[in-house]
């Protein structure tokens, strides 16, 4: 039954364990891996690599999709296996060994990793690690539940192993649309310009003889956790709903919207499930994860199409999906994430872009990496791939957290990655602010009337009223545009004293 | 004589002097109006309507290519007849206007204002204003030495007025290549796939109905004044020389590189002559405004082609491509700048795109922008759509200005315009730091070492050296991130007192 797996004869002689295969990896190669967001990721011959770094000592460098599943990334950090990792990462004990200086890390645009490798040398992939859900008769690599970079890293790989993960259903054969695009001068139109639209072949084409393994698995994806959504998830999700209620009413859009983007987590999942009960209609989606709130969308008959480059979901829900597949097999498509992401389609399909913000500032700038400005949390991932390329740019966070302590909105974020000229629509629990055409300080009234906590109102607009005296597009006192944040490390709170009046 | 340049009779019974079209004007209309740095802008009606100015109240929105020419900016600010301003100014007076809180500025990627104005209803154009050299026997318009936003404007205006200028000759018809992008959903892609592809018409197609008046001018463009290449401006052109040779050495690029793209003024003028006695041949352009440099490169016979927005030359330059344009014709072509600036046809052209900043930091954030994070210099224009879609985004300026006073690379940008996701070159007259695919301690290690000037570099080093003993992605001192900025405004330099030892 796993041989029905590999279609290809030349494959059978290299099949191997996956202790055989990890064993294959020099010391410091530049590894590309397949997974995005725990989807489709080596499950078998990456942990043993992990494994290896125990007694032997390595440096590698590892080039995925996006974040891995299970705790592969832990234990590459843990075990002192890597020398750098990029472009993504979302792991508790890896973002330590970053921040500690273990680990070098390129915190990348999701869509520019593929690019980057057309346009150095530096990054010449030693050995590429793919999980297949089989192989066809030419030899090439069918995926499992993400493209990512995959076809990227095959095609710039000296050697492949592939993983044959027999946990993932032979249906999903067919979900696929890979395309590789061209170093420039040589590239052509990426001619997408419905969600629906396929433009390349269900599998990896690569060349058999770079195959250096097979290796078979049955392990199936590293669930998504996904909190339920609570009082201010709803908050958000309703003050998005009602805005795009009014932009249909204006005539600007109709009832079925344009495709729409979602960022991974709770936040974000939480305003797509809100869909599930709006009055818009055939939705669709030109996205980069399709989630839990995904299929409910599919469920509840409002999602018609969903693009992307990986489904990434809740055990229940991949259970669910593995066993009635065909309820949603023509409604997908997964894409590498140089097309899912791409700045061309974005534009041209007019994506509602629904991103999550680590902080925003009172002129629309947006942090969604650095804690305190220094550390990194997760990475950038597709969100700028999205945002700058949007029809609709939203940003959301909550406005305050961990006890008041925190307020998501700041006068100045502590570090940009969505500039003001990016940056549409931003939500908080407290409500929404549209500073699209704004100039700077119309859009910090916008902000601080309808964003900001009332525990912090005050406070920001005092900061908003003195920096303005001073004159300028864009009114700050330097000397104290950080010091809500340093307030915060030394007194626990960005709540600044006030003196007794 | 006049006559032959309007071929559509029945605007010869709209035919007014520049005075009575000022007049047809709303006191708070919005206005959209040709011209693109100092390119077919209006040179009558509009400096009529500062004028108007004078002695009425005036509160008009103003939305434009990008910079105007001549005193247009200055006197409409001065006047008091200024609402609000977009997307791109660089006019001393009415800078100062925005910064004193006169005028609201928004400050907007050029390509994006076309986008804004299918996207919002609040900017609907109440008359557009345009430059013409000739008015086809449709009534069509063609313009004159720039597209700029004016076909938007056509198409979004309840009533147009144009000015035909008789000083640019009938030669440049032809020269344009005009598309208007439909609305989200119904999108098409942008069929460019070579600086040289048309897709369009060689005029702006409007509403003959929509015609309220037709002018005449004679006056020429506004001239450029472009400062000979000195010695820190040659040697910034060398170090991008020598990089881009040692590219070609490599295999990654031909000796014809790929399209070149370089933003307004004096850095990147001699950049771009400084190709006139490189190796390099048949080299193409793909950018936004073609300055005097461009025609040193096409008299070199360096440059087979070059596609932009407009054309802003010095008086001499203009004067010769006026009595010789022959010779140019058809090397040349003038797109609307969401078409020049789009995303999707600089990344599959890979443009090599070289711009100005400001300042930039440590880790490869680019200020474009603002003086001391609050005051507007000029605004990004065009530098955001080249730099985060290009194959190579590259930015230059001095690494010390003002005797000293001012390093340009600091610990961290007082605001971000680019962010460290989408700069891969840094060049200062010290040196160049390629960042491709570094993580941000490696950034600092290269900036420092290669852009920083003697002067500051010890000093940028220490910050970077106790920043990092706190750890984190991107070490920084939150305290003292911008205080070299502050201690300019107090001490007039940025060089800290350095104690004694």
């Amino acid at each position: 039954m796993h041989h029905s797996r590999i279609r290809f004869s030349n494959y059978k002689k290299l099949l191997k364990t996956p202790y055989e295969a990890a064993q294959l990896i020099s010391k410091d190669d530049v590894l590309g891996v397949s997974g995005f967001i725990k989807a489709g990721d080596s499950k078998s011959v990456l942990p043993e690599i992990a494994k290896r770094a125990l007694t032997e000592k390595l440096s590698l460098t590892v080039l995925s999709g996006a974040s891995l599943g299970y705790n592969t990334d832990a234990d590459l950090a843990q075990n002192g296996a890597l020398h750098k990792r990029l472009p993504f990462q979302a792991d508790p004990t890896l973002r330590t060994a970053i921040n500690n200086h273990e680990i070098l890390y390129v915190d990348q645009h999701l869509s520019y990793t593929a690019e980057m490798l057309q346009n150095i040398s530096e990054y010449r992939i030693d050995v590429a690690i793919i999980e297949a859900v089989c192989i066809t008769e030419e030899g090439y690599i069918v995926p499992t539940t993400s493209v990512g970079n995959s076809a990227s890293f095959a095609q710039n790989a000296s050697k492949i192993i592939i993983e044959v993960n027999t946990a993932m259903p032979l249906d999903f054969e067919g979900i696929h649309d890979v395309k590789l695009q061209l170093k420039q001068p040589h590239r052509a139109v990426i001619n997408i310009t419905k969600s629906d639209d396929r433009i390349g072949d269900p599998y990896i084409k690569i060349a058999p003889d770079k195959v250096l393994a097979v290796v078979y698995t049955d392990v199936p994806d590293c669930p998504a956790v996904i909190a339920a959504p609570d009082e201010k998830t709803a908050a958000i999700s309703n003050h998005i709903l009602n805005f795009l209620e009014k932009e249909v009413d204006a005539g600007r859009l109709t009832n079925s919207l344009l495709p729409l983007q979602a960022g991974i987590g709770k936040i974000a999942n939480a305003v797509l499930s809100g869909f599930t009960k709006s009055t818009f209609e055939n939705l669709t989606m030109y996205s980069e994860v399709l989630q839990y709130s995904t299929f409910e969308l599919f469920d509840a008959g409002k999602l018609t199409f969903a693009s992307a480059s990986s489904i990434t979901v809740t055990e229940g829900c991949l259970r669910t999906i593995i066993e009635h597949f065909n309820a949603y097999k023509d409604k997908l498509v997964l894409r590498p994430q140089n097309i899912s992401n791409a700045a061309e389609v974005i534009r041209r399909l007019g994506v509602i872009a629904i991103n999550t913000a680590i902080e925003f500032d009172m002129y629309g700038n947006v942090n969604s990496t650095h804690i305190a400005g220094t550390k990194m949390m997760n990475g950038i991932g597709g969100s700028g791939d999205f945002a700058r390329n949007a029809y609709l740019s939203i940003f959301v966070c909550p406005s305050i957290s961990k006890n008041n302590s925190i307020s998501h909105i700041v006068p100045m974020v502590s570090h940009t990655d969505h500039t003001e000229h990016d940056v549409d629509i931003l939500v908080t629990e407290q409500g929404l602010a549209d500073i699209r055409g704004l100039a700077p300080r119309e859009r910090a009234e916008a902000i601080i009337e309808n964003c900001v906590h009332p525990f912090y109102k005050k406070q920001l607009l005092d900061y908003f009223k003195e920096a303005s005296l001073k004159g300028g597009q864009t009114p700050h006192i330097l000397e104290n545009a950080f010091s809500w944040h340093t307030h915060l490390k030394t007194f626990g709170t960005m709540k600044l004293v006030e003196l007794v009046e």
